[in-house]
């Protein structure tokens, strides 16, 4: 498989008028950057010796201590056909402990493809998640929202759309995630289906299924279907989504049933243990990745035993903990530590990585929030991951997504997509011939070097004042919040959906009204 | 050398009183972390191919081009001994135009050592520059001074107090650094004496010389003198100052001056072309290396010239600019893979390295100044920077020193310290115990493991909250900045000057005195 796959998915049906007017919107086009190929290594600080002693720790976990599966019957025959030892617990019939032979849930995982195209309705927007490249997508599941004129407040489905509109312009977001906040305006039963159709109707990017049922899976798979053809999604992934462990070393029913769904469909999982350490895992950062490995991995082969195949991402999640609140703690050390290692485990176990994020533990996006994001972002892109959710948006330890917020983190991210790039050691790059034309005590400013290079020798935010103090206070002050805000409503005005064929628009609509139909109004 | 090295300088004469004083002090005994022994290896993200390239073409530039020399004659006629061929401008009598033949410039650099300690007035808190190390020292040079209460103006020497104060009870900041800000209040010529005399009476760190002028070297030779006795500063480090080139390649008087003091004098000069890319160097990043390795390297040859082993930094100070308003850009991907490239050069030369630091093109400490430190910092841990000028406090491209921002980036500085520590893999990090122990779907709260490693688990925060939002907004909805303020303030009012011998402070104030007889109130 070619890095540069940009294929259009078969299912792909519109044609003619729709493409006609986007090509005479001209200005309004937005432009996409494309995912990251990076040119740069990841940074590797752990040795080989470390990284064996970290697998055979986790194998032995698997083998004497063992993971608990919960409310799923089938996924328990499933392992006792593949060779594990399963024991029913004493105490509650639902659980089953389950222990791997060393090496069981390794030889599972081969199956496991090392990347994978994920298609987009626009098929200039299809991403490599595996190898070299990174992948950013937005931030995902906060019940609330912030931004500078209202403070923080619920979200709403209307909040859903504006984040779906905003991910959709900005072009360092390569992905339009999943749950980019909760419209608890609409209840919980019947939300995904509006979540998956804003996703559809308001951009064209790759977007997530919805995991918190195994039916919403299954009704995600449907609506992709309708867009990508039936035939197309069983053969192509075209939805990458979030699998949680609950952990300690517990997969639980409702992330198993929504995992047979997608990975029988050949839809791509992200394994994630999502841990808060010291109290989900050791207090002690070996510690915690020898859980994640465990945990992941069971997750990883889990996929392979419902579809050999199937695209798998190692996910992880992991934050400190504050010694004062109990709360999860972000841009600290020890989670940048436990990234670096998890992305070496991945990369050894030949399957793609998620991690990282512009995550932070702040409630506005004040300096707090920005060092705490950036001390993720850096170890998220030199750790070489390749599948970023949480990448822009998140505010409060994942609580709030945040309207400034995604937009400051959005210009951020165009910087790492900069420095992936590297450094040009072509002539051209040497320079040799302007700084022959120069000399001692002149100046670059003017040279023919410089001239030919000038308009793309440098990353530009969109967002930083880099204006003198004068001008600044000139302009009325503004701190980066400020603009930002003017910013995304700027956005928000100049917004023009990507065309969507009447038809499937249609179909869509039609099977979400009936589904809303015979859905509860009142289930969790 | 031994990276441990805390030797008492020999010249230390505080003794019995003060000590006894500093011992009952108990409580208010500013504790310090030692400066950063890097447990993690740098991140080198080029190969030795594209070195070598830069290094050939770098020779090719001393050899063809060359460097020039600005009002100094003696310097010239080094030069012109040494082997180097000189020429004289036709247009400038001060000015000549020098080339060096291949290779002439490396042999000089030989006699430079790998790392040297830098001796403080409190051994405790030496240093050792180079190697696995990083040192961490305050921003240096703006004339503003910005803080909550008053906005921006001018800085006083009552500033520079308050910040070589804060510097001090700072424990991640391992060095008082030199011009914390400007006292515009007291005169050019005699401002040098003050800031010396502050750093030594307001702190024990160890500290940088005056390099205005050649004499402003030399007072504070001679006070360095009076604290640590004559002989022991010939024979050791005890000022490690900054030598700007002014690019391009061009060496100048005043510059030249202040290093021969310092070599001379065997203390540490550090080398460091100052460079806006694309005015002052090549717009592209690999010619930028280039002329940055070329000027860096005549100056620290230079400083073999005048003392064969005295301590020397190779130095870089490089931003990119701004399309718009041609001002630098800080926290942009083109100084990070500059910084990441010269300090693999420096490596390769056999002499520590000085890059990075906080910096941060915006006026006042938002996000935006955050992401732009943290843009920078990054790569100045993990490009393996052994001397980081500008750590804390640099605000408005380096024209303001900000009391919050000082407060902020020093409680940064104190994850990176944690991060450099690296994974624990002995057996208690692995912690097998502790899920064994717990097992699935229990915690970890309150196992053996957790309660013997909680205190030292994880890196905290002095400034974030991590509070729960509604506590959050009991306590008054603070952001970063309200919260540095107050801690500022706190400092300053808990700040107890560390001992300073009776007859060493009136030998200080005497040469002060003497000096500011003689010099003139009226000069730049």
């Amino acid at each position: 498989m070619t890095e540069d796959v940009q294929h259009a998915p078969t299912g792909r049906r519109t044609r003619g008028g729709a493409d006609a007017r986007r090509a005479l919107r001209g200005s309004i086009e937005v432009k996409q950057a494309g995912y990251i190929r990076r040119k740069m290594k990841p940074y590797e600080p752990f040795s080989d010796e470390q990284l064996e002693l970290i697998e055979h720790n986790a194998e032995t976990v698997l083998q004497e201590t063992g993971i608990d599966f919960y409310d799923d019957v089938e996924a328990v025959q499933m392992w006792r056909d593949a060779g594990a030892d399963v024991k029913a617990s004493d105490t509650d019939p639902l659980r089953s402990r389950i222990r791997f032979p060393r090496g069981l849930v390794r030889s599972l995982i081969k199956t496991a493809p090392r990347e994978y195209v994920q298609y987009a309705r626009n098929p200039a927007n299809n991403v490599v998640i595996g190898g070299n490249n990174t992948v950013f997508a937005p931030v995902y599941g906060p019940p609330f929202i912030r931004n500078l004129d209202e403070g923080r407040r619920y979200a709403t489905i209307e909040d859903f759309r504006n984040f779906a509109k905003l991910v959709y312009m900005s072009p360092s977001l390569h992905h339009a995630g999943g749950t980019l906040c909760e419209p608890v305006d609409i209840p919980v039963a019947k939300r995904h289906l509006d979540m998956i159709y804003s996703h559809i109707k308001y951009s064209d990017k790759p977007f997530m299924a919805s995991v918190t049922a195994g039916e919403r899976s299954d009704d995600s798979v449907k609506m992709a279907e309708m867009v990508f053809g039936k035939d197309f999604v069983d053969q192509n992934c075209v939805m990458t989504s979030l699998i949680n462990a609950n952990s300690p070393m517990v997969w639980d029913g409702v992330m198993l049933g929504a995992l047979k769904v997608l990975a029988r469909a050949n839809q791509a999982c992200v394994i994630s243990p999502f841990i808060v350490a010291g109290a989900m895992s050791p207090v002690t950062s070996v510690g915690t990745l020898t859980q994640i490995l465990a945990e992941a991995s069971v997750g990883i082969a889990f996929t392979q035993l419902c579809r050999p195949g199937a695209p798998v991402v190692f996910g992880t999640f992991a934050s400190s903990m504050s010694m004062q609140s109990g709360a999860p703690t972000f841009g600290t050390p020890e989670p940048a530590l436990v990234l670096f290692g998890a992305a070496q485990l991945a990369r050894r176990m030949g399957v793609p990585f998620r991690s990282g994020g512009a995550l932070c533990g702040s409630k506005v996006p004040d300096a707090q929030a920005a060092y705490e994001s950036a001390n993720t972002l850096w170890p998220t892109l030199m750790g070489g991951v390749n599948f970023c959710l949480h990448s822009a948006g998140w505010l409060e330890g994942g609580l709030s997504s945040g309207y400034e917020k995604l937009i400051m983190d959005a210009d951020q991210l165009t910087m790492f997509q900069a420095f992936a790039e590297g450094l040009d050691f072509s002539e051209n790059g040497q320079a040799m011939d302007a700084i022959r034309e120069v000399g001692p005590g002149a100046h670059y400013l003017g040279c023919n070097h410089t001239q030919k290079n000038f308009e793309n020798a440098f990353w530009r935010s969109s967002l930083a004042d880099n204006n003198s103090f004068e001008q600044w206070q000139e302009d009325g002050q503004k701190d980066i919040v400020v603009r930002a805000n003017a910013k995304w409503k700027q956005m928000l005005n100049d917004y023009v959906a990507p065309p969507l064929d009447e038809g499937i628009d249609e179909q869509l609509q039609a099977f979400m009204a009936k589904r809303k139909e015979v859905l509860p109004d009142n289930v969790s």
